[in-house]
């Protein structure tokens, strides 16, 4: 699982983490999911593979401040080919829930064209399958 | 309306707006908001007054990127006394919707107690009312 | 003259505005200026130039806060046809110094060679010249 | 010696890292520092000292990107009591030099007035000086 820990220009003048950034942090732990898949963010940007984000939500639960550290579980919601629908649930260090989200992604061409990757990449299309049937 | 111009510092190596920029814009949209209500969140926070963000969410309908002039929407979506739901509508500078997102929420006391706004700041409460009735 | 108005995402649990936003605030006055000289940076791109940052400085005199409105004076302060050498004066809505920078640039084409902007673009350089040599 | 991951959140359109977010990392290094020192940042603020950053610099020698590792080496480079500066060297994981920056500090009361730490602390100073001498 990801860990981040809160930074001081995190901070905001209510004394706690920013709400935004929890939606950078988000993003974060996406992109240490994709490592532990084998498939980094890198390597299908090298591919040709653009993943925008289409949609975000959250939920504040808790606040959080310079010096915790977060622990970020991210699993996969839905896929069913076309659209990746991710869930995240933050921790603090002492196991208290202190937010939860969800994004959504789809997956284009580097010229922004939509792309059915079980066609164009079934390797990483079953990666995805396999990670979301073992959760 | 408020307007929001896209900075260089704000884009990613996607060669548009990083989407967490977005949250951050509705906060600029909503500063504006209560300023033009006559309530500007400055005089809120010395009145005690803590507003914290309990949720947000987002939907990415078009890209944006440097030097694009973003124009936000706000509206109240939902105000009963406790919690406040807003609504964002951004177009960029053809007029075409890039962004819709909402956030929600509450209204605390400085030491981070929950407050009846009608009943502690009856004038607040009264020019989000007007606000939502008139919009 | 460029003006900046501070944001509560900006602030820090320091209750002012967190330090790292002065350098964004210039790129904001440094954008801004481009614009007045009749050479946006979105046009600089379209033709090719690069103009990285390589080198920074900051004096921080007086801190600000959310709802401050920053104004930013922006000068050449070296110019030989290489590097560009700007500085910046910051001062609040009471006119009182905030910030002083400096930044150097350079330019490149875009496979990130150095570009002699006299020869490549002469109206460029020249508009820099007589911006340096009105100011 | 502290290390960073690179965001995809930290780039910008030029492809590389926002040249504002090593500001940031000399932060994130600096909190670091003070930790393995044994007097952590927020230990300092309960103790009620302030030590905001008074002028900051730094030579951007190689650009980064998503997914590079920074690892960055903090240095005392002057203290005599009131004020410290400190110098930091960024590597990337080829051992690349590709910044080196300095920040200079103050050390406040909470009210904002000057603290000679070396007085009202010596356990700090004396921390701050054992470094030095060491390094």
């Amino acid at each position: 699982m990801y860990k981040h820990k809160v930074q001081y220009y995190e901070t905001d003048k209510m004394l706690v983490t920013h709400h935004s950034n929890y939606i950078r942090w988000m993003e974060e732990a996406r992109v240490d999911f994709l490592d532990r898949m084998g498939w980094p963010y890198t390597k299908l940007e090298e591919l040709g593979i653009i993943s925008p984000v289409i949609a975000v939500n959250g939920k504040y639960k808790k606040s959080t401040t310079f010096g915790d550290e977060v622990t970020i579980d991210v699993k996969i919601k839905e896929f069913k080919g076309v659209k990746l629908k991710l869930s995240y649930d933050f921790v603090n260090q002492n196991g208290e829930a202190v937010f939860s989200g969800e994004s959504e992604h789809c997956f284009l061409t580097s010229e922004g064209k939509p792309m059915m990757i079980r066609v164009t990449y079934p390797d990483f299309y079953n990666a995805i399958m396999e990670t979301y049937e073992k959760q």
